[in-house]
């Protein structure tokens, strides 16, 4: 692999020497990451299935299972548990709906080679599994994903105990419990709408169990949680999994919120970029843009450096305000991106440095996994 | 390759077997476009430069040079252009300026096997291209890249004939002309305010040819100008050279702005994507979010739906009002992007479609190369 063509670094290379733009992860706080996790989830008595949706890749995957405390992950498509899976996560959670002949043919498959979870909310999609799992023999553990505000999938809750029931009677399904998570809770700024919010999810576990308990089907878990909310899901006494993705890596707009969930946490993850043009007075231009970093969250913090500001995005430049004229060409900035997870799935490659020193180098395993 | 995990789909396929989210060409549209530009540019005189940057796909841009009218390619990147070189492209021309000893090394040699051109800003930057190129044999066209109104990159004007000198001046460098370009200007809806722009762009252009006169250095290229405002340019009397790129495929954004200039194109690229669940009354979720479209210029328009409107975009979903809830699980809906370039980004593939089958599948070549 050629270097600055194929891949932006090599081990060993100091990080000045690092092609920009580049991925890279601060090592020291992605190690302070894991531990602090790892701390939260054994004082609280419950399991973490790491949300892999955010970083699609393998080595983080399993550096959180082996040293962080999770026990399984959790991916969105069946492209990124089959790239998991092949990388050698043995537990691996599909979070989300998977419809289609082929892509539950696909996963269908995948539970022969692994331990496989997935969501349901419609009957058909019970139907759909259990024949596929049968054509080939093998095991399903399937979840039933309730509506708790997002508005986006799930059962309304006093419905989810009909499609428990239904898991229950079809052949090659296991009832694995209930998927209860709010992504626009995450992300709520004001501290007591984010409370409401969050009763309202634990309202509708409670309904939902309640219809489960009347129809005498065990609930084996209730998961959910992501990083900007685990503490409510944590406490509420009904949840048994933990799905946080973010807290790994940290961004920008996950920092701007605060709050005691996600303050114990890094920034982790960063866009290295370079100077590449200081013509134009008390402005210059790094080299990245909107290929390089998701913006629909908010242009990027500058790490360190209080005296520029990136504020005119655009494909492949980043415009920054330099009102003192300090920047060089050549110089090189570490961007905290404002949304790390649609971020890692612009890059190929982390680059994993410690000491101005390039430690490591991981793909991105799942990057463009889609389907 | 194993359809659904590494590429969504196989020529012959019908559309409605691609598995979804997947980035599909209309080769109809696609075509007619190639045609239309083909007769814009024979109708100005002047020389179209395709811009590669919207595409990343050496099958696009050897369409283009082939079929579409266009002498040759822009990059936006070296690694764009040692894409498009190994993928037989003859004449590529970097718009931005290469700065660092690894790049600019990157840069000569790839002079030494198509004919390549590159901006400048910088006297810097000069010495490192003409020391670069002459330690390997080889010879680099150099425009000078002047500034137009984005307070991006750029010399002002006057400083233009300045920089002209030392090109010629310098070993192993030909003077390429002068890169105009203002890329805030192409998106700018209100046409007044867009005009303004434009005159300023045409003055500083005479300002900077008057410079060049004054030393008596010829100016062989005047280049720039986007899809969003290339009949100022055309019917300017000074430019040279076109570098339209959104024009082969169109956008939301462009489309929503209208105006003579984009009018003939259609639209060609489309995100596919698949209805996953309706188990939200008035409401559908579809699997193309954030990692599928770039949405800093919006959510996607739904083609051909205007009963249906895609309004809240997550990381892998993409939520839909349904106010008469006539989605099904399963449907299929024609996304478009509201920004085409870093869309295609995204994506490995493109899959051309024509009448309702797969003709053919392209590579995204220069996906992810971003140094």
């Amino acid at each position: 692999m050629e270097v600055g063509y194929d891949i932006p670094a090599e081990v060993g290379m100091a990080e000045g020497d690092v092609q920009t733009p580049a991925l890279i992860i601060d090592l020291d706080a992605f190690d302070h990451n894991l531990q602090v996790m790892r701390g939260i989830v054994a004082a609280s008595g419950l399991t973490l299935r790491a949300h892999a949706k955010t970083h699609k890749s393998v080595d983080v995957a399993l550096a959180q299972i082996a040293r962080g405390g999770a026990s399984g992950i959790c991916c969105q498509k069946v492209s990124e548990a089959e790239a998991m899976v092949r990388g050698g996560v043995r537990d691996v959670m599909v979070s989300n709906q998977v419809r289609g002949a082929a892509k539950v043919a696909r996963l269908a498959h995948l539970a022969g080679l692994a331990k496989i979870s997935v969501c349901v909310d419609d009957m058909d999609s019970i139907a759909e599994l259990s024949t596929a799992c049968h054509g080939v023999g093998t095991q399903l553990s399937v979840l039933v994903e309730i509506e708790v505000g997002q508005q986006r999938c799930g059962v309304l809750p006093h419905d989810a105990a009909r499609l428990a029931a239904a898991i229950v009677a079809a052949p090659n399904l296991r009832f694995g419990g209930l998927q209860a998570y709010n992504g626009s809770a995450q992300h709520q700024v004001d501290e007591s709408v984010r409370a409401a919010m969050m009763g309202n999810v634990t309202a509708a576990v409670r309904e939902a169990l309640a219809g489960l308990l009347g129809l005498g089907i065990d609930c084996p878990t209730v998961a959910g949680a992501g990083s900007g909310s685990y503490p409510a899901e944590a406490s509420s006494g009904l949840y048994t999994e933990l799905q946080c993705g973010s807290y790994i890596f940290m961004d920008a707009d996950y920092r701007a919120r605060g709050g005691p969930g996600v303050e114990p946490f890094r920034h982790a993850l960063f866009v290295l970029s370079g100077v590449m043009s200081t013509a134009v007075p008390n402005r210059a231009t790094c080299d990245a843009g909107l290929k390089s970093m998701s913006m629909e969250s908010g242009v990027p913090a500058i790490w360190n450096r209080p005296d520029v500001r990136y504020d005119q995005p655009s494909d492949e430049h980043g415009g920054l305000s330099d009102p003192l004229n300090t920047l060089r060409v050549g110089d090189r900035l570490r961007l905290v991106p404002g949304h790390c997870d649609p971020t890692c799935n612009l890059h190929d490659w982390y680059v994993g440095v410690r000491d101005g020193r390039v430690e490591c180098l991981w793909p991105v395993t799942a990057r463009g996994k889609l389907w």
